[in-house]
């Protein structure tokens, strides 16, 4: 399975895009992320794809799972999110009807 | 609403056992949680609590969203997840034909 590799470092704007682009093209979509920092940016990617999503209809929510990998011959636990993705109603355009009553 | 309000000393073991509480008595989660480490325990907390609802059929994700908050008279963008509850097939136990066969 590919992830989405997500570090302390990474921008959670890039990453959000990245997970927003793969929503919609129907692609599933894991991150993998290795400490408090790490984890602290990929919550803060799915915070922010959540807002490309919405308008297109589309919502986001996350399945932690705890990972034993290993970096560079060294035992580390990961943290992997899997992407659920949700169908909702997007937001209604304002009819005249409402605008007349304002 | 009211909040698990999550910080970076918590722990993800103790916060695991209040989320499956909740969710078996069928009511809402949410968590809120300022700073990468709080973070980073409200999401081992959500794996862990995965653990203990998934052999009564239900599984958990989480949907990340930023809040502004006040702590102190001093503004913080605060992490706030809410839970979101699914229904899956429990496991089934072995059959006596599953033991024949082993």
């Amino acid at each position: 399975m590919d992830y989405l590799k997500v570090s302390s470092k990474s921008s959670p704007a890039s990453v959000a895009g990245a997970i927003a682009g793969l929503v919609k093209d129907g692609k599933p979509v894991n991150i993998q992320c290795v400490g408090a920092g790490a984890v602290n940016q990929a919550i803060k990617a799915v915070a922010i794809a959540r807002g490309f999503l919405i308008p297109a209809g589309l919502d986001i929510s996350c399945s932690p799972a705890f990972s034993d990998i290993s970096i560079g011959g060294e035992s580390r636990t990961a943290i992997r999110l899997a992407i659920y993705v949700h169908r909702i109603q997007p937001p209604s355009p304002p009819s005249l009807s409402d605008e007349i009553a304002c």
